[in-house]
């Protein structure tokens, strides 16, 4: 197994691209704390974010990877060393009342020359947590603290072609769970089950590409609980009568491409099937419109004209970027396919387009993780039939 | 199934204990954004804390969980309606340049007279970042914001016996995964599908108890990567003369059970036998030291001389409390089992003694989730034995 798992020239990609995005921002250094951008720089792999951990980006010389001591060896495994510099905090730094990792950034920071100008930090992000900030700023007095939230998630936007390889392997083990779920649902089935088997296949993967952990676990409500899109599962049977969406991803080596389908278990009811046949014609209208030149609103805008001509009023996002990812979420957070945003569309960048339906007491999901080509219409990751899936019907 | 999963005399405990010790900062409102906290308080349940949400809790009157409006749903469906109030923010504060959930936040507080005096934030929280508290600092003019990291998770500190009852469903299911993942341990077979199964597993759970997802994904480095404590697994088979530690959870409902083994393939060298009997022997005597009365410290002492006598050096905290948790972490982020840390062990605490050795070139763990007692030493969750389990060897 590759290790960091792409190229050396991926790596210089990336770190040109955060540096010329720093110096836009005129930064001098850049504290990196989304673990999906660390892993994106550095490589860097572990389940360790729940203490804090961080890549300094300087604008020249060596990218560091600093956090817990105990996790030096978890970087010294999963970085290339040559490339990137790994210092460690005392353990009695963690979760303390008396200490706060952030003072040993600071000092971290000062060795390295940067204790002064301007340095970035991701201001909104689950991994800089307000209390950071805080110590940051008290502990770096001559340095200017400076909102570069997204700044790295940006240059993650365009998929290079390994990138778009490790999408394609995820797209696989995708198509695998969600069939598992297909296969599976039946009435009388406990829900949990459903979980653990969808779950062991997309562990398992496909051949040789073995399945990494999703950021986000399997979304499955049923019945009236699936007008809430953010339900996990419980040990309640399936039931004649009810839809259940099933919103999955594969994922490899980080990378996500998630899918979701609904099943119905008997006849659907009239409004359920016209909802299905609004979202299919939304979903054509919306993959066709997602082309390189056209906006992120282009996509959004295509969807709820159909949508709308059936009566159908939607007012979430229907999309958001998509790659490497550590929960708690899988997306991006950068563009979001909605009215009022006006991002270009490049080829190359990657979208859950995602234009669930969550009415009061019923929901529907039918979803696709799409590319954006040079020319011609999105390219769709899956291929699953795009479908509401009856099952049981009279 | 029941919904919320505790009885209303539950919540009326919890609630209460957390407005006393807001009552003692003289705080008027807390602003809780621990998505286990939020759990705690209300029962609320939804993979939806990758977007802004909160549980607002003034010193009088009810509790409001705050969120996402497509996530209204899921709190309807999982909260105490007559208990809970639910507000929501339109979708185009998500993940936006323009607006900021908090903008909203503060709204809703001046909506509920909390615009003004005291208001606790969790500053050292995954889900309260930087930015939010900035966007709530500038749009609050009225109120000091008082940083009340952990206020709620210290009162989670102790469990009730409905919570009790809670862990040891979990513990079971910890027992199922464990044995699983020792069972397929051999040469050969690839991680990933040991992952795999033992994950199946924990979802299956035990009986009618299903399995909800642990708030950490399977730890399951091999050989010389075992000396990281953090990494998670790839495709690489087993092999033949190494140690894999295997670091789980039993998850019921959101309550966690973690447990460690480590399994040997092949003949343990003499290093690793000698720290075998050295760990086990480390942790009998902090189990006979977790006792109602001594102290957070006396564990790790206990711990700490036992190795100490066999020459190995430890520098980690060797334990943290344990209960409801959401990802990234199933600790409670309160107290920590080392030599500093003075609290007083009460009955009811319940703590994951977690004395991983990660050494230069391997690791070791060997782990037991803890309740303190009236009297007497700790109880166990678990009954696995207690030991390096060896297989094929010669």
């Amino acid at each position: 197994m590759q290790i960091p798992p792409f190229s050396s020239a991926e790596y210089d990609r990336r770190l040109a691209a955060a540096r010329a995005a720093m110096h836009e921002r005129d930064l001098e250094a850049m504290i990196v704390t989304d673990p999906s951008n660390q892993a994106w720089l550095t490589g860097y792999d572990g389940w360790s974010f729940y203490v804090h951990q961080a890549v300094i980006l300087p604008a020249e010389g060596q990218p560091v990877w600093w956090g817990r001591m105990q996790d030096t060896g978890g970087a010294r495994r999963t970085v290339d060393i040559e490339r990137t510099g790994i210092v460690g905090y005392a353990d009695h730094y963690v979760q303390s009342t008396e200490r706060h990792p952030m003072q040993h950034l600071s000092g971290t920071l000062a060795d390295l020359g940067l204790g002064g100008g301007r340095i970035g930090v991701e201001m909104d992000n689950y991994y800089f947590s307000a209390k950071a900030q805080q110590v940051l700023f008290e502990t770096l007095p001559a340095a200017t603290l400076v909102d570069g939230t997204g700044l790295v998630n940006w240059c993650r936007a365009v998929k290079s072609d390994e990138e778009l390889d490790f999408m394609r392997r995820a797209a696989r083990i995708a198509e695998r769970v969600c069939q598992v779920a297909i296969d599976m649902a039946a009435p009388g089935i406990a829900k949990n089950e459903v979980a653990a088997e969808v779950t062991r296949a997309g562990l398992l993967g496909v051949g040789e590409d073995w399945g990494d952990y999703p950021a986000i676990v399997p979304l499955m409500p049923s019945g009236s609980d699936a007008a809430a899109p953010h339900l996990t599962w419980n040990g309640d049977p399936m039931r004649e009568g009810e839809a259940t969406f099933f919103e999955l991803a594969g994922c490899y080596r980080r990378y996500h491409v998630p899918i979701a389908r609904t099943v119905f278990l008997g006849d659907p009811p009239d409004h359920f099937r016209r909802a299905e046949e609004a979202l299919l014609a939304g979903m054509e209208a919306g993959i066709d419109a997602a082309r390189a030149g056209n906006r992120a609103y282009d996509v959004a805008n295509a969807l709820g004209a159909e949508l709308e001509r059936a009566g159908i009023e939607r007012a979430a996002r229907c999309g958001y970027p998509i790659g490497l990812s550590y929960p708690p979420d899988w997306g991006e957070r950068t563009i979001s396919l909605r009215p009022e945003d006006e991002t270009v569309l490049e080829a190359g960048m990657t979208f859950h387009f995602m234009p669930g339906l969550w009415v009061e007491d019923w929901g529907l999901e039918i979803t696709e993780s799409i590319l954006i080509r040079e020319d011609g219409p999105a390219e769709t990751f899956c291929s699953m039939p795009r479908q509401l899936f009856v099952k049981g019907s009279a």
